[in-house]
């Protein structure tokens, strides 16, 4: 299990409790307070269906200009699909932290994660929500309550920090996220990535949003356990500035580390979510390269990631080199099948368009057996490059999303 | 089992033989000859990558300007991705095939099946093609003996017929094919899917192409089992020519009937390949409706198709409407979700973007334990609509594509 080993960012304190809303009985609130209003950055699910703390979340950062002084995050009931039942019940919910932080509704940013569909039972969310107010700290162990409360079906917490130095002062970053899972197999569950990530950085909300949106590209832009896009991801970049340390006015080589450490963050929980995605035995590392451009290396790297076919070879350490060629083949992009080579774990399987001649099933095989490996499609076209994450699909996974009993 | 129960179309002749390609020792090799030059529309994968049979295919009906006189179909080897020798051994057996026929090589359409990546058996396949050929009929044993050898890993015979009057004449439709399948679990396989559709209507090539394309679209192009697609999928229309009918003689009504006809027997093929499909327990009809237009609502219907939430959910009959909204939802497609409604087998689970206040889900789990039913989405935009042949994903599918053992 991860742990916080670093220091934390300055200016922050979490808490969490509980208030019933997840079955288990365990922690399913959880709350993040900047001591002044934080500049903030978000991006949100492009799935047209968007649950309504995501449409509040819109409402709020426009009103404020970008600016965040509390998170309130609950697990357990996603509130999408829920209508202007839903949007009133995620407005409440502000209204009522609000009061108790004694700040603006419009300066609290809402998530919520877990079943689809049920009205949210919100009076247990707010009655929860003074405890949650007095719990507040800026210790390790508040940090981690807030990054274990968010959990759904997630089998460990997924924490990463990073600490760079920028005018001999340290800045610190720390982040947590959730990965997909299920609850309440009898009812309307859907897995949604909640992903927080806290800075002393003092930034505006337009620096965080264009450095943000490059640590998402590659990192949780880059994964895929199922194909299956949320109606409730949100990832949110937080910076209460109280590192002292002024983004703009930092050296370039500086500004440049610091964005490198929230990629490293970034990447660090990307990985964390495919680990443990549902019934993944194996990660596979694609190493697409010589693509058109970058764009079409991605569109490969997801076919490849997404191909269930490709995806159970995985499950059993299968060199089937082939359902990775006609994966590629069908991803809209144009190649010559002639010039493609394939790497598993380093060894040749496909060489310029035919069996590699050096092909060593029994060897690309054991190396397979491996937790993670690494799969490198050279398309031998042009200098388009992309690193993507992708997991096997596995007899388990069917048993966790098809668990139904009634 | 289909078994053929309508007269055949005139003017062709069918046989299968054994090669000793299919590691299972069964008919391995199916020829079909047309008495004359038959004219000939055929669509191919768009898979970047295509087999050496789909490539040698374009180039002969370029040189004859789309007529054929023989189909040379080999199950148990797909021979794709085999370089400039898969290439030369498609036209070999071309060669060869004509040569016993005393046609032009130019004038065999040759297609493959089964393992990919490994060379063909050339030898065994041309030293079999005399006696195919000493073996061609027009009886139905031979047809469903053809019908038969293309299979795979398919658990039966796919044929569908139809018969129609244009000018107090009968024409007729004979079509068969096979559907996804694995063979050689420690080698390298591949699904494919085979199509071939044979009448004694009078057509040109330019005539076949537009009705085929028509009623591929509905039919082969509105089906998915797991989204693969195959390198070596080939569908072919075959036209003697031998009822004396002329399509373009024919009253405008019986052209249409004659187009309704074979859009049934492609409609028809295709269901039997869901039907069939690995290890599927349920067959889901979607229909999706108020699309912004048909291209759209086959996006949506292809996403939720594919999803594999919603296809575990139905493994398990599992109501998740949830699922079915988001995969909807990241369809790429504009919407707007306080418009959508959905039911399924015909009982309301969402509308007009909530939960149904009729919803028995007990009632709709019952539904979904009939091998299959409907579920409609209405997204409440516009008028498209499209109908599309799902599946479930089961732990079955998983066990037939992760088999492999060193």
């Amino acid at each position: 299990m991860a742990s916080i080993d670093q220091a934390l960012p300055l200016g922050f304190r979490w808490a969490s409790v509980r208030a019933g809303i997840k079955a288990s009985g365990r922690p399913d609130v959880a709350v993040a307070v900047a001591d002044k209003p934080a500049a903030a950055a978000a991006m949100f699910t492009s799935n047209q269906v968007k649950a309504a703390p995501l449409q509040v979340d819109a409402e709020h950062l426009r009103a404020t200009g970008g600016y965040v002084r509390a998170v309130l995050v609950n697990a357990g009931n996603a509130n999408c699909a829920t209508g202007a039942q839903g949007l009133a019940a995620a407005r409440e919910s502000c209204t009522q932290l609000a009061t108790c932080l004694g700040v603006a509704a419009e300066e609290v940013f809402p998530s919520s994660t877990g079943i689809i569909g049920v009205p949210l039972p919100v009076d247990k969310l707010t009655a929860a929500l003074p405890g949650a107010v007095a719990g507040l700290s800026d210790s390790s162990d508040a940090a981690e309550a807030f990054a274990t409360a968010i959990m759904t079906t997630d089998t460990r917490v997924k924490i990463a920090q990073s600490e760079v130095s920028v005018g001999h002062r340290p800045v610190r970053i720390f982040g947590c996220c959730k990965g997909a899972g299920m609850i309440g197999p009898q009812l309307i569950p859907h897995a949604t990535m909640l992903v927080y990530l806290f800075t002393d950085l003092q930034a505006s909300p337009a620096e965080l949003q264009t450095m943000l949106a490059t640590a998402v590209e590659t990192s949780f832009h880059s994964i895929s356990v199922d194909g299956d896009t949320s109606t409730n991801d949100t990832v949110l970049l937080f910076a209460s500035g109280a590192s002292g340390v002024i983004y703009d006015q930092a050296q370039i080589g500086e500004q440049q580390a610091f964005r490198d450490a929230l990629g490293h963050v970034c990447d660090t929980l990307a990985h964390a979510i495919i680990d443990d995605g549902e019934g993944v035995t194996h990660v596979v590392r694609l190493l697409v390269s010589g693509a058109d451009d970058d764009v079409a290396a991605k569109r490969v790297a997801r076919s490849v990631a997404n191909s269930p076919l490709c995806k159970t070879a995985w499950s059993s350490a299968d060199p089937n080199w082939g359902r990775i060629l006609a994966a590629a083949g069908y991803a809209g992009v144009r190649f010559d099948p002639a010039q493609v080579s394939i790497h598993i774990g380093g060894l040749p399987v496909f060489e310029r368009g035919a069996r590699s001649a050096a092909i060593d099933e029994a060897a690309v095989h054991r190396r397979m057996l491996d937790r993670e490996y690494e799969i490198a499609i050279d398309l031998g076209t042009g200098p388009g490059v992309c690193r993507f994450l992708a997991c096997d699909l596995t007899v388990e996974y069917v048993h966790i999303n098809a668990d139904y009993s009634t």
